[in-house]
């Protein structure tokens, strides 16, 4: 009998003749086993770890001559590179007797890579775009087909990949001629093959065997930042995270006024086309360099991004967006390529893939989060909420799903607030408030003390307290609620009400100042009445639109609650619980998704099925609109109150010991109008 | 039982209750009915002529009250824009009892055009980018889907078109939304489905119903000229032709030269590259001009080239062609974008279609002569010759197709001829030497006169003699041998022997004058020695080229001879005949095809499946490389003479009664010799 050959931890086997190359075993087996050079000895991706001794558990005895003598290539190889002790080239070491066989993860192609440490939940390696080394037969004057169709005929016959409707872009085909005598007639390519793609393209073309790796870019484009993530297309290892401000923000600070600046200036759009696409070019410079490649090695790039944001990227005007009945140009995920788009920091040839929008208040973004965090698979009725500029609201499990979008603005991300600045050193981010005295103590950005421990003067001397970011509004509120500095209506107390001299009169209200670094020629960070009421508006329509949900589905209450985006990164969720953003729901049925977005698009990057499940799952999301929705405006009206009355906080009230608000609105204003008097 | 319905000309019959309208039951029965509004009563494509009485021959009689009455639809028509007598709107009329129906060829979608008068040969009309005209549902905020979804529905439930892979480039995107609201949800769309091409493609959008038509470019990108036809997509009508010289002559006459330029000078092949795609684009907007229509309704081209144009073209360096093997980039016929080729002229998003190439030497050119042409399809043997700056020579029958091309220079167009000047008012067109006195007469562009006719110089007077244009050379050179100025090697005579003071000295060699206007200040225009050198050559090139696939078909004479190209337009084939420019064949089996490279390309662009033909035929097509083939050399040499020793044009020479070359070429070379020690 033919020896035995067992994979694991794939369990699979079979007998193969005495000489029979490990990797063809493998092949034949349907072993993830990993391949660029198609068995040449050249790439060293299909490196194996043959054990010996007894299997009980197999049956098998494995000799020491087993496999074949370490050879040549496997000498040169690991003299030249060095090869981990007890490890082999699988497309070397020949099969001589029974035999078991350990594939490493990092020789496996559809690695499993896990990506989310909370639900420890894996995403498989099957990329759109992987590298193949051929050797391609000389021309021949008899038989004159072209380099190319030589080349598709390697291709078929070595990788056994049709390439009957092959495309290749004129800039590639023109690197091929060049490469393929450089290269003495072997080369690489970059082969992508979108799911569903009726064209399979080659992106790339190099000399050989190409040493490098394919990246691809992530993209959370957002109305206020646009985040990226640099990641390795062959183990989707993240090498460099990076994020700039979308410089459509001088066109306005929200997708409404966006559109807006659309309608009212021709060829507004195109400005504001043109500015977005500028800002991933430098991005894309940018987050190279950090990874230490060339940008042509990026060549993919998944976006995700709300519908004003979509049409825009694309370069279609966003009016109909603006107006009921918010009709998207098209709804569909696209397939385009990069200088479609004018991406052309990138390689030349990189595709694009754009998640599918839900309507047209709920974009891709929303998509990629349902992508990430799988309401449609869940048991339990779960709520995932979103938060950027806009709110992206999911609420459903396995048997159904609604999606809304609500326009909370970007108070939340530290935007609009009087104080209010970037997150960067010198930013306050962590604020507590005695409810007794009055008094706050302060964390900025930078610094690991809080602000009333020793030595906090001097380890922020350099960077000064400056401002504060999104964190640092949303917990300076609640706080200020929460020590009654604050009223249930979202007014703040006079000096006299309050019992602090931090309760300054500003304007015909009042602000509560945080810090007065005035004496030392700093500035005097305040949080006023206006900041009060972004953050107000802003927390009102986000849990205005998971109400809508809630009543659409005939519940008053969720199982769990997952949030992500500005929250987890900018607003820490018990500080949300007490300013009323989310339904209620127990503290410990809670958790932080992080950016969801981004991890929707980092999936789709990694793993093509994702990509065609999300489309699927996208025409099976029930869509609310709040925009016309009337229960939208009284859920946002309810709501307004901190904290509303619809749902009160009862155990968190008593977790942070929230004070009865007992000061006297009636006479604030008549203090306010003494003061207008004088 | 239901009436029935028999159309003519298709003899199509089938039952349909009473009231079906016409165009309905044309659809059921497969019957070739346009319609471009789907049965709307807009586009009045579907027009037919009822026919009534009597018709024995069907077994029907037509009663006149067959049809619906004219309806009010057809009224405004009428009166709007008029409609012949005795037709109807083939969707407003209606089937009442027993009726024939003519479909006249107008309405007629695959209608057949008639392409050559010669073999009345017809082509079907079944280009890859027709109009549509659709009513697309409104969008529901219940059901948010994209605009461009509900008109791919639209599409698929008016027209039947899958439009599972529908691509829309992004600026014909960007033009969905407004044309769908200015159109009040109805727009027409350019759709482009292209033989075996996995997308199908909305290339253009108008709101409502488009008036206009769609245009293709059938462009035969020469060495030295490109020519363009403007052909109507709906009919296969060409309205406007039109030519540019190609500017890469600036880099090189012929394409050895270009390739060496582009191999000495880094970047040469891109110079050559936006020099010719520039011109392209030129062409584009003059012929639309000429056209009378809108650059952007020209939403197809298709190329014929030979392949160093080809790749120049692409964008791809063309070195590899100038060495042996002689390696195309890629030999298979190319689907392109428009914009890949940098041709932003036409329309944005138009197509292009470039044919296949058969060789390194053999090119998309001469494919589209086999297109044209059909050796591939005769029964008997037929060489077909095309002559332009190179010659492609194609030989064989139904059984076996060979091919070559033959590097014969741009003498046969009057370029490199030293009183050589392109065809124009003035120049030389026509040329007869009496073989007694050794006098010419001549024939003018803008004259119908011959320069001995009484009136000549009067009718010249305004343009004066400038030049000898393609066909003048070739005239001349013949009379000169026939005449006895010229002996069996090509050598000009002097005075002395020849016997005319019009042989004249030029350098060590002679000149004969053509026509003497330096007395009154004009041109002295003379065939030179170099003159004749120079088609010696050409006409060797080209013989020994069809001598060598006569040799690798094993056969000394041919059926028949299709000459092509410059043959006709410019050389008249008798005198190409005493020249010994193509083997022996019957005078009666000689037929001139006119462009047929130029019509392979019409035929392509009005017919799909031409185009899938001819890349099987190309695959099919037997290549012979002349480069490297000693045996061309052996040809080439013996072919120098006029005419040559191994095919003598008996009948040729009879005809045009030859004398015996008898002059003293050594005596010559004496006269010469004395001339210099003078």
């Amino acid at each position: 009998m033919d020896p035995l050959v067992i994979f694991t931890p794939s369990g699979k086997r079979g007998r193969f003749p005495a000489g029979t190359p490990v990797l063809t075993a493998a092949r034949q087996l349907g072993v993830d086993l990993d391949s660029v050079c198609g068995g040449r000895g050249i790439c060293s991706k299909c490196q194996v770890a043959p054990s010996y001794g007894e299997f009980a558990k197999h049956g098998v005895t494995v000799a020491e001559t087993a496999l074949s003598d370490w050879n040549a290539v496997e000498e040169r190889y690991d003299r030249k590179r060095g090869l981990k002790p007890g490890r082999r080239l699988g497309c070397q070491a020949a099969i001589q007797s029974d035999v078991v066989i350990d594939v490493p993860p990092e020789s496996q192609v559809h690695k499993q890579v896990v990506r989310k440490a909370a639900t420890a939940r894996a995403i498989t390696m099957d990329p759109a775009t992987r590298l193949y080394y051929v050797e391609v037969q000389e021309p021949d004057m008899d038989e004159p087909s072209g380099d190319l169709e030589r080349l598709q005929a390697a291709l078929a016959e070595q990788w056994q990949i049709d390439t009957h409707a092959l495309r290749v872009d004129l800039p590639v085909l023109a690197k091929l001629q060049p490469s393929l005598r450089k290269g003495s007639w072997t080369v690489t390519v970059a082969l992508h093959r979108g799911h569903g793609d009726p064209q399979e393209r080659i992106l790339d073309i190099w000399p050989g065997y190409f040493e490098g790796r394919l990246y691809g870019l992530a993209i959370d484009l957002g109305s206020t930042t646009i985040a990226a993530h640099l990641t390795d297309l062959r183990n989707g290892e993240v090498i460099a995270s990076s994020g700039v401000m979308n410089p459509q923000i001088r066109f306005g600070e929200d997708l409404m006024s966006r559109v807006s600046y659309a309608m009212m200036n021709p060829g507004g759009d195109a400005e504001m086309t043109a500015a977005v696409r500028a800002a991933i070019n430098t991005l894309t410079d940018e987050i190279a360099a950090e990874g230490g490649i060339a940008p042509a090695q990026v060549v993919e790039a998944v976006f995700v991004c709300n519908p004003v944001m979509h049409h825009l990227l694309l370069g279609i005007d966003p009016v109909e967006l603006g107006q009921a009945p918010f009709a998207l140009a098209t709804s569909s995920a696209l397939s385009l390529d990069a200088r479609d788009l004018g991406l052309d920091a990138m390689n030349p040839a990189a595709r694009i893939y754009i998640l599918p929008c839900i309507a047209g208040h709920v974009g891709a973004d929303a998509a990629a989060v349902a992508l990430s965090e799988e309401p449609d698979k869940s048991e339990e009725l779960v709520l995932v909420v979103d938060v950027g500029t806009n709110a992206e609201i999911l609420l459903g499990d396995r048997d159904r799903v609604l999606a809304c979008s609500s326009p909370t603005g970007p108070a939340f991300e530290g935007a609009q607030i009087s104080s209010g600045q970037r997150a960067a050193p010198g930013a306050i981010e962590r604020v507590q408030i005695d409810p007794a005295t009055k008094e706050p103590r302060v964390k900025v950005i930078g610094c690991d003390l809080w602000s009333d421990d020793d030595g906090f003067g001097a380890a922020t001397a350099e960077t000064g307290i400056t401002g504060i970011c999104g964190s640092g509004i949303i917990e300076a509120v609640a706080e200020m609620r929460a020590s009654g500095l604050v009223d249930a209506s979202g007014l703040i107390g006079s000096a006299t009400q309050t019992g602090t001299a931090r309760s300054i009169p500003e304007g015909r209200t009042h602000a509560y100042v945080l810090y007065d670094g005035t004496a030392d020629g700093g500035p005097l960070i305040t949080v006023t009445q206006g900041d009060i009421r972004a953050i107000q508006l802003a927390k009102s329509a986000l849990y205005a639109g998971a109400r809508l949900l809630m009543d659409e589905l005939g519940t008053d209450s969720v199982d769990r609650v997952v949030l992500a985006g500005a929250f987890g990164a900018h607003i820490s969720p018990k500080h949300a619980m007490i300013l009323g953003m989310i339904p209620d729901c127990p503290l410990d049925r809670v958790t932080s998704a992080g950016n969801a977005a981004g991890t929707g698009a980092r999936i789709a990057l990694c793993n093509r099925a994702a990509r065609a499940e999300i489309e699927r799952t996208v025409r099976a999301i029930h869509k609310v609109e709040t925009a016309i929705e009337p229960r939208f405006q009284e859920h946002f009206v309810a709501a307004n109150a901190m904290p509303h009355a619809t749902a009160p906080f009862t155990e968190l009230r008593k977790a942070v010991d929230l004070p009865d608000p007992s000061f006297n609105t009636a006479g604030e204003t008549a203090g306010r109008r003494r003061r207008r008097r004088a």
